[in-house]
């Protein structure tokens, strides 16, 4: 792409104002754009006006290159996309009759009678270049302008915008805008340091670095970086942008989990596949968190067993064999009941790995007056005999502790396995 | 309300221009705005910019009364909302002791050691009026400007912000414009009918009222209808509501699981303890989702003794006894399988009621050429020995159809479980 392109989205739709329709175009749009190398600086969502449509269009025109517009080319009177840009543009309207025909003929296939306001949709703009909809009637459309600017109207749904960005707009551009640069990118997933820390380690790179640049992002209990680079192709986008993997993950050791790793539990699923090994886990304060976690990767069947909710001390005894000295004596949410878990999952499920959680999520104590947060995370390796468990500290005095505090505990179990199979521990 | 108040969303951050994240900030907001009779008749996305930015607050001033913006209030270099705002308005900054002790405090909490850029965080234009944080450290902001506009800024996390603007800037906001009269909210929530059809039953309805307004609000699965009453106190409220929700209800039947209930969760903890039973799990294709929900709700250990998930055929024999015969018969995804798991969990953990999912969520099969979405729930009370299996069909052809056949697989759970105690099978 010629360098510094500028693309402005605009989604057309009172439903999206309303919030009754959750705006996807403007987010796939933007990752389209962004991985052809064309920056989008603004998005923005106009209701079925013409008067604000206008007023927005105006704005566009007077920063961005390109324009992409989506939804309002269907056949109801409050669809005025394309007469509003049209009469900004000062251009008359025609009838498409390629457009017209496929519209006709999807009647005809459908079996339904073809009325009168669907000719509608097959009214372009003089000059326009009409995109065919292949999964629906309203066609979408190019427009040249005669200062060098490129109008594109594509229909709302988005199972008929998306190809039709895909197989008609992306190689209008490539074919306008050709011999550039894309842009790459890869995320270092980091767990178990804080953001404003790692900003602090990291602050005068970030700062700096124009190719790649560095973003962090942060989600519960994790931390993204993300490492874009400006190059003709992969190879070149790795030549800039694993250096930089390498110096971060140097420093930040095994606080690093992954890279472009998805999720933990994606980490998880794909290196105990790659080491052939077999999950279980027995849950307490999780409740089902972590296993729910672990099967929301499809093919999680292929490596772990399954799994025991202990949310009461029977079920601990009657299903995991702890025993009901150590409940009484150090309680439900202590270290030895939490290695206990641990390994008699494994045992009972016959798994290599076996992974537990106790803790308090909330204001249910196991009535020994243990603060709210207190965690443990029991791990046994069959293989190894190893079994331990370590204690955390998850309360951060919100009101939505017990999501948060039930969210990182499982993180934690998932990192404790990670760690242990990498061998980083 | 005062008539005709006009609002603008201004969401920040540059993840949301590249697409990496949807922005459901603006959906919520235009959709609560909404609610109170504010119109929004744009929103727009700029990046992490000073120059975008105060671009994008200087046109939204010009045709606004009601400024939001959402993100950019964090520690890092990248956030710079207020400090943009703050120039625009010729205001100065200063820490606002009162939020740096809230942050300081949630370091301390939570064990880490407070950086400076955290100081940052509790920077405020002069005049702001700070507004608490409960969900995260970034505290939101609002501006009462010289020239009568308001601007609002909150964090970006949504379950940050969503609490911030129910908690704090609705109330604001009432008090602002409201000559006393206020708005007074009940949710029927519905289960297992589409909103299309609920639209077209109550369509007249939907469309003519005023006072209440009828409002729906789809969620996956589930329909919540939002009814809401501008009345001078509670009681006045009520009795413009509780007409219409009887209305409704006696229209939907068993369709209604409950009236403000929260979640189907909340409503099986709270019926459960009414009745004083004890509920025991048996996951296969939920994989843990079901306890996982019933455990978010606090207090669920006085109801809910915990579960098995089986998502191997070897636990659904071991520690469920299902038996092998059966699963090799009919396999593990079957109506039969089903009804074993259900009755075999109350059994072993000797609970009132059991109720299981086995099913097809991803590409992974029992290897009997069953289609993805074939989910079966398993129902077991041991009082009157009911045990019986339904069977749901939940493919929708999408992209996300695993969480989607999940997540709807443990709400159709958790609505047997409701139908079977409220007697109404």
């Amino acid at each position: 792409m010629k360098n510094n392109l500028i693309a402005e989205i605009i989604s057309v739709g009172t439903e999206i104002l309303l919030g009754d329709t959750i705006n996807t175009n403007a987010a796939f749009l933007g990752k389209e754009l962004a991985s052809l190398g064309i920056f989008v600086c603004y998005t923005s969502v106009v209701g079925d006006n013409n008067v604000r449509l206008e007023s927005a269009m105006k704005i566009a025109m007077s920063r961005a290159d390109i324009i992409i517009t989506t939804g309002g080319l269907g056949p109801t009177f409050d669809d005025l996309t394309k007469e509003t840009i049209a009469k900004l543009l000062d251009l008359g309207m025609k009838i498409d009759k390629h457009s017209l025909n496929r519209i006709k003929d999807f009647f005809v296939r459908i079996n339904r009678e073809f009325t009168e306001n669907n000719l509608k949709q097959a009214l372009m703009p003089t000059g326009a270049i009409p995109l065919d909809n292949e999964f629906g009637t309203a066609p979408g459309l190019i427009i040249n302008t005669s200062d060098g600017k490129i109008i594109t109207m594509l229909p709302g749904p988005p199972r008929e915008m998306q190809p039709m960005f895909n197989n008609k707009v992306i190689p209008f551009l490539l074919n306008k805008y050709s011999n550039s640069k894309k842009l790459f990118s890869k995320v270092i997933n980091i767990f178990g340091i804080g953001e404003s820390k790692v900003e602090s380690m990291f602050a005068n790179l970030m700062r700096t670095s124009v190719n790649p640049t560095i973003a962090p992002y942060a989600k519960l209990g994790e931390l993204e970086l993300r490492t874009t680079a400006l190059a003709y192709n992969e190879t070149k986008a790795n030549e800039i942008i694993n250096p930089i993997i390498e110096e971060i993950t140097a420093k930040l050791k095994d606080k690093v989990y992954g890279i472009d790793a998805g999720s933990m539990q994606q980490e998880v699923v794909k290196i105990l596949k790659d080491k052939e090994l077999r999950l279980s886990t027995a849950e307490s304060c999780t409740g089902g968190y972590l296993s729910k976690r672990i099967t929301d990767v499809d093919g999680a069947s292929k490596v772990y067993l399954g799994g025991v909710v202990a949310y009461s001390n029977e079920v601990k005894m009657q299903l995991l064999g702890v025993s009901e000295d150590i409940l009484s004596k150090f309680g439900a949410v202590s270290e030895q009941v939490a290695k206990e878990m641990a390994k008699g999952v494994a045992i009972k499920l016959n798994a290599d790995i076996g992974v537990s959680t106790t803790g308090i999520a909330g204001q249910t104590t196991d009535f020994t007056n243990k603060p709210t947060g207190l965690v443990y995370i029991g791990y046994y390796d069959r293989k190894s005999n190893l079994n331990y468990a370590i204690e955390l500290h998850l309360a951060r005095g919100y009101k939505d502790d017990r999501e948060s505090i039930r969210y990182i505990a499982s993180s934690n179990a998932l990192f404790e396995i990670i760690k242990n199979i990498k061998g980083t521990l």
